[in-house]
């Protein structure tokens, strides 16, 4: 039971499309991650996820719009909905979704990262 | 499927310990929500809550600690732990919480929000 500072877990890391696990509740995970560059189509068959943007921006792309997202705004992607993040400078993000959430929803690839870090 | 600013969405209203539902995702809400003042002695039975500090800054009082929080840093209060928000300025929060969550947990008071709005 101690307060999370996000600046503080921030500077604790500094790859690209790693997110780590600040936080937990009922059966959410509260994630951060760092983007820079196009990340790969999937979607999540059983997850809504939602993006918080901390620092930076960054474009959601889905099949038949795009949501260009700064910091204080967030974008909520549906379960079983196409999307790509892409982010021409580095951008923080706050992640939350079910625990049980991929980054890579159901492709597997280079990308995908299985065991996430508590920080 | 359109994103959320949370400056904006502060904008909205000014009324204090009553939440706005911003989003939802696997049956959590994201509301908005306004302290100042002492609130009263609760905690929530099935419900783990996270508060996000926006803007300000506040304590939140447990029966054993205190949890001073300012701007980008948040807390999660466990089911079943007594809390009390205080706020000696004004403070904006974001939290995330199951959408069953009554601002009071388990105390029925005049500060019970009981139908919120989305806004």
């Amino acid at each position: 039971m101690e307060k999370v500072n996000i600046v503080e877990k921030l500077s604790l890391f500094s790859d690209y499309w790693n997110p780590r696990i600040v936080g937990e509740l009922n059966g959410q995970q509260v994630k951060l991650v760092k983007f820079k560059g196009e990340f790969i189509w999937h979607h999540h068959e059983h997850e809504d996820e939602m993006f918080y943007v901390i620092d930076g921006e960054f474009t959601m792309e889905l099949r038949d719009k795009n949501i260009h997202l700064s910091a204080n705004e967030f974008f909520i992607v549906p379960r079983g909905v196409e999307h790509r993040p892409v982010a021409i400078n580095e951008v923080s993000i706050m992640l939350f979704e079910p625990k049980e959430t991929l980054n890579t929803g159901n492709k597997k690839s280079e990308l995908t990262q299985e065991n996430l870090k508590h920080i």
